[in-house]
């Protein structure tokens, strides 16, 4: 096997243990959990198909370049969409994105330079990973629960930082986090909200997941907490139309402050001039054709589903052996193992019984945790998630028997 | 007016002299000269809306994100494509981008750190000027003339580097430039070839209009010229679909050694992940389709027509107050005053006449040149660039007259 897969991660930018992950998907038969791939089964594909022909038939006027910031007919959409949620743009302040990737990278690159401190929830998404490396940050990791980011501890990390290492921004996913699906209760929101505040950095409130909810418990987003302080808002919420309606599209957004939505911008010309006019015009007319919050809440239902099919599962096959909380949202299911185990050995043994998933170490910039693992229940069916579920059952005693 | 056009170009990232330029398009009955946009006329509405259809009918497979490195079938296409001009590909070295500028930003990002040594021919393309100031390069600016790139220029200032600023890498733009419209002839590109590789330094070939040649002059691409030195080829190809087809696919791509590419596939990650899907699968059919050269071809003959009558006219109405060459290709037209004028007043001027252009400061880095400007001939018809040139003419005399 690869064994680059287990070295901690990003330490080379050049190599990448999701990356690793990619020749095992071609093995016969494998279910894959390793993915953060939304189901295409849920993709509204007539209802793209329809806004595509009706973007077309427009003629060549939209085949040209658009406005670094964005397609006016999108933003406005974003806009509505995001008041939705509560968060309450302008378009100055709106930034349409090549995915909600894109709109990170540009705030890493105007705020970060080579040395400058960047506090990281951890486990953290990979590519946050990788884009503050490359940036050269000194990361700052703050420890998650069951619960999201713990807001005590960062509490604690900030008054002992000096002033050499004042943090400029923080990088959460608040509802239902990769890797850890966890969803910040909203005492901890304010908490983290008026940390930012009497620090003086930006979070960067990452939202794809947002409102793939299973329950009616959806607490507000960040950045509302954060809005409640006028213009000392110190949330700048991002999303994404990739988990929702297609990842092909490459459609996020960045709701923020003027300049500093502004200087993104600038940056942005630099990085690929403006996001494909013709994906931001699909994307626009599909959230306006009305079918976008049917296709939402079929896929709440799906990954409900898929959700409870996996916890059910884990709960029968690996009992005590593992520890997990049931996610209320989104895509991953994070799991601890409760005994000793090899994590190479166990990966190495599932790839052999027919099943992926993304071992812990990936998502910790520095020390690995090497006794967990994100699964995902997006992508595969229930009963693909009932097999892969008993192939890492075996997998998982086989290897913990002969330790 | 706005006086921060004409500060030299890029100093602050947050301000962009091109940007500053947007207001003045807005004004009724103004002719642009400025924009580097391909004409919309020329796009093929109808073919790109059959190969849409087509790509869209296929579900929602489609749907998903793809591969980092490119859609199978649109590498394959531009590796067809990139062969026809003599630049021999295979898919692991060739990476798909977002616009070809997202090819020279990755090129970047991997390659130079802050304080770097960048070579850059100039006057230069502002997103490359502002690319490299944004990495924090220092750039070493190396002169041109109406044959584009000076070669030996270049060699004597090879020469007096100290090996504390030996450089990583050249950009150059060698056939149809952005901004001087100059084509590098045969034996300057054997000699840049030989330098890059005397001095072990990478050339980035940025080729957007190579295709757009109005005669059957054109020399082949760096890269040949490169690949004759084997695995020593120091030529990065970049290319783009943004003049040929459409600007609004967003679809770049880079040639370059396996492991440049996979380098910059590793950043591009952290970037957007992957360019649009949708996009690729569009372009692809399109190129699959055969409308590709009938296209450019129709291109060629109206730029050619559109150059002809700014040259002529230009010839006609400001004859020796001005020195230019009228380009053998591609979208642009360089002036070079032969009178003192007062640039800003000139601009101003031509704004109150209805014509805008680039002023020349907006292309060099350091000490800007104020007695030209860029003149894009692609977007207005030749009805239009007669007007134009009427005008500009009017501000220029009485500016200069009134020195």
């Amino acid at each position: 096997m690869n064994t680059d897969l287990f070295v901690p991660a990003f330490a080379d930018p050049a190599g990448s243990p999701i990356r690793e992950l990619f020749p095992y998907l071609s093995k016969p038969g494998i279910i894959s959990f390793a993915g953060g791939y939304p189901s295409p089964s849920l993709f509204d594909a007539d209802g793209l198909q329809a806004s595509t022909t009706r973007v077309m038939s427009q003629g060549a006027g939209i085949l040209q370049y658009g406005a670094t910031e964005g397609v006016p007919a999108l933003k406005e959409e974003l806009l509505k969409l995001s008041a939705s949620r509560g968060v309450l743009g302008a378009p100055e302040r709106l930034l349409v994105s090549t995915g909600s990737q894109q709109a990170f990278d540009l705030l890493v690159r105007i705020f970060v330079q080579p040395g400058d401190t960047v506090l990281l929830e951890v486990p953290a998404y990979p590519a946050a990973i990788q884009a503050l490396r490359l940036a050269g940050a000194s990361i700052v990791e703050i420890p998650m629960d069951a619960d999201g980011l713990q807001t005590e501890a960062l509490g604690a990390i900030l008054r002992s930082l000096t002033v050499g290492t004042k943090p400029k921004l923080l990088y959460t996913v608040p509802t239902f986090s990769n890797p850890r699906g966890t969803l910040m209760p909203g005492a901890r929101r304010a908490e983290l909200v008026a940390l930012a505040n009497r620090f003086g950095f930006f979070i960067i409130e990452d939202d794809p997941y947002g409102e793939l909810a299973f329950t009616d418990v959806r607490p507000e987003p960040l950045f509302v907490y954060g809005a409640r302080l006028g213009d000392e808002n110190p949330v700048i919420y991002l999303s994404s139309l990739s988990k929702t309606v297609a990842p092909a599209l490459r459609v996020g957004w960045m709701i923020g402050p003027p300049d500093v939505v502004r200087r993104c911008a600038v940056a942005k010309q630099t990085v690929d001039l403006c996001t494909s006019p013709i994906a931001q015009l699909i994307a626009a007319d599909y959230l306006r054709s009305g079918r976008y919050p049917s296709t939402v809440y079929a896929a709440c239902d799906e990954y409900r589903r898929r959700a409870d099919a996996m916890a059910e599962s884990l709960s029968t096959s690996l009992g005590d052996a593992i520890a997990f909380r049931k996610p209320a949202g989104g895509m991953f299911l994070w799991v601890d193992s409760t005994v000793a185990i090899d994590p190479k050995a166990v990966f190495q043994a599932a790839v052999d019984e027919g099943v992926l998933f993304v071992p812990g170490s990936a998502f910790h910039p520095s020390v690995p945790k090497q006794q967990s693992m994100r699964l995902s229940f997006a992508a595969p069916t229930v009963a693909q998630i009932r097999e892969g579920v008993a192939r890492l059952a075996r997998a998982f005693h086989n290897q913990t028997i002969t330790e």
